[in-house]
């Protein structure tokens, strides 16, 4: 009998409950034909954040790992990194540092050691990392860190005429060269924090050259901009797992009609890790209380989820 | 005979000869399964300016036509534009003088005219605008003003499985309330020029206000960087009208396979408008002689086109 269900139902690491009931029932509305919240396929437009929502973010942003490893490859060019924050603590592994420095610091670090080549170099760059680059503590590549139910979820929502975009504060250029592979989502629908490009014409013809100067940051109440900028239409459903991702819910939310609007609450220490309000990454504070308050999706990654990573 | 042609003939209101045999070239190449030059759908990209591409630009574009519209409904609350330039020849119905400025001035113009509103409150701006005005020498709308070989040539192309873009120096948001309608083209794949947009929590719910900075130039080396910003992927096919578009039209033939780089050349003094290399709105001149180079598709208005507008 667990195995004719498992056959039949589309989100087999949910485990049956309010949370998953809800999903189901979103999905339902959305879909009946010449129901009250019936929706065309056109308008089925669903968003993810992605670190902490399709995969795990800890000890760190899996990107800033990404950065920690360019940084060595670029020192010899940068003298100045050897006395210079967050360089120096960068190339001596001190993460907490880095961090310490502050958003600025961070932001500083990443666009850094994100710029000077050009588009499709950079696209080769993170192809080879993301491949064999292995997380400190599971050891897995971080690639093999998304969530199984999250990419069930995902799964579900296209096969119901949903398309899945990411928008995340993660850098897009950094997300579009695995995403489409891992998550089945093509680089036109990743929406993410970028730095400047610049259109160039060389002897072996035109690339687009990254510059070292934020252009956009898909954060707070950046999303709902970068939502609007991309997609100009508001989404029906919204998942996120911390408070960079209020203002994309409340966005979403306040469309007309039936809409999702869910978070993963990190409550497992024991398969991934447990954290919400005192997090330095993927903070869950204010965004808990109004995901309460307004009876959002609130997943209880303990609870609701069977398995949490691929096999 | 002519009759049985028109039904099975594709693009009926393109004349037989080298041009469109160019272009039903490139298709049957593109999409014959298991040929040199097939594509996969997903990779199928087609971009398409706007002005002059779509539709006519002439006596000069018409965003400008709905920005001195605006600036009359703005000036009140505006005394000092009474004084100030754009605004005083504008207000004054004194184009050449508003142009007469050159770019930055127009600039200054349009990003004035269309922020200080809603998104929301702005698309319905734009709506009702071009739902009623009327253009100065034909009478007609402006959306009776598209050509119709190039609504032929975008429903060819999404026929066969591409998915038609529109990348244009024009504002992102003044073609969204109208190119769906139109041009069957769906809001997230318009890419435009834009200002600023902010988020802000109101009593009411969630807005975006439109914020007069400039956020983005989608034009001349802006295009291939809004290209590859918001698709990520290089297109098969660029059409283009003018030396904005000779940017996008080389980041389209740099990559790999079968391509079509297309100009629309304005030869048709008498069914629409002639011009190139001296007009000051949609000059053509360095790039239709990289067209004539490199064997580009350029289409010649009077010979190529049976019909110019929709009947």
């Amino acid at each position: 009998m667990k195995e004719n269900k498992t056959q039949t139902d589309p989100l087999p690491s949910w485990r049956e409950g309010p949370t998953k009931e809800s999903i189901l029932h979103f999905v339902e509305g959305v879909t009946t034909e010449g129901g009250v919240d019936s929706v065309p396929p056109l308008e089925r437009i669903a968003v993810f954040d992605n670190d902490g929502t399709l995969w795990s973010e800890k000890p760190f942003y899996f990107q800033l790992a990404f950065a920690l490893d360019r940084v060595k490859v670029l020192a010899a060019q940068h003298p100045e990194w050897q006395e210079q924050q967050p360089f120096k603590a960068a190339l001596e592994d001190d993460l907490a540092g880095v961090l310490g420095g502050g958003l600025k610091a961070i932001i500083d670090f990443l666009v850094a050691t994100h710029g000077g080549n050009t588009t499709d170099e950079f696209e080769h760059i993170v192809s080879d990392w993301i491949t064999s680059a292995q997380h400190p503590d599971t050891g897995r590549l971080y690639t093999e860190m998304v969530y199984q139910p999250m990419l069930e979820l995902l799964d579900f929502l296209r096969a119901n005429g949903f398309r899945t975009y990411i928008v995340s504060g993660g850098g897009i250029e950094f997300m579009r060269a695995w995403v489409e592979r891992v998550y089945s989502i093509p680089p036109e629908q990743v929406i993410g924090s970028s730095i400047e490009t610049k259109f160039e014409m060389r002897a072996s013809g035109p690339v687009l050259v990254r510059i070292p100067q934020v252009d956009f940051v898909d954060d707070n109440v950046g999303k709902p901009v970068g939502i609007h900028k991309f997609i100009g239409r508001r989404p029906l459903l919204a998942f996120g797992n911390s408070d960079g991702d209020q203002q994309m819910l409340q966005w979403t939310a306040s469309g007309a009609g039936l809409r999702l609007m869910g978070l993963v609450h990190h409550t497992d220490a024991e398969r991934e890790w447990a954290y919400d309000r005192d997090s330095l990454v993927g903070r869950l504070d204010r965004a808990l209380d109004e995901a309460r308050d307004k009876g959002w999706t609130v997943v209880d990654m303990k609870r609701d989820w069977r398995v949490v990573y691929p096999e």
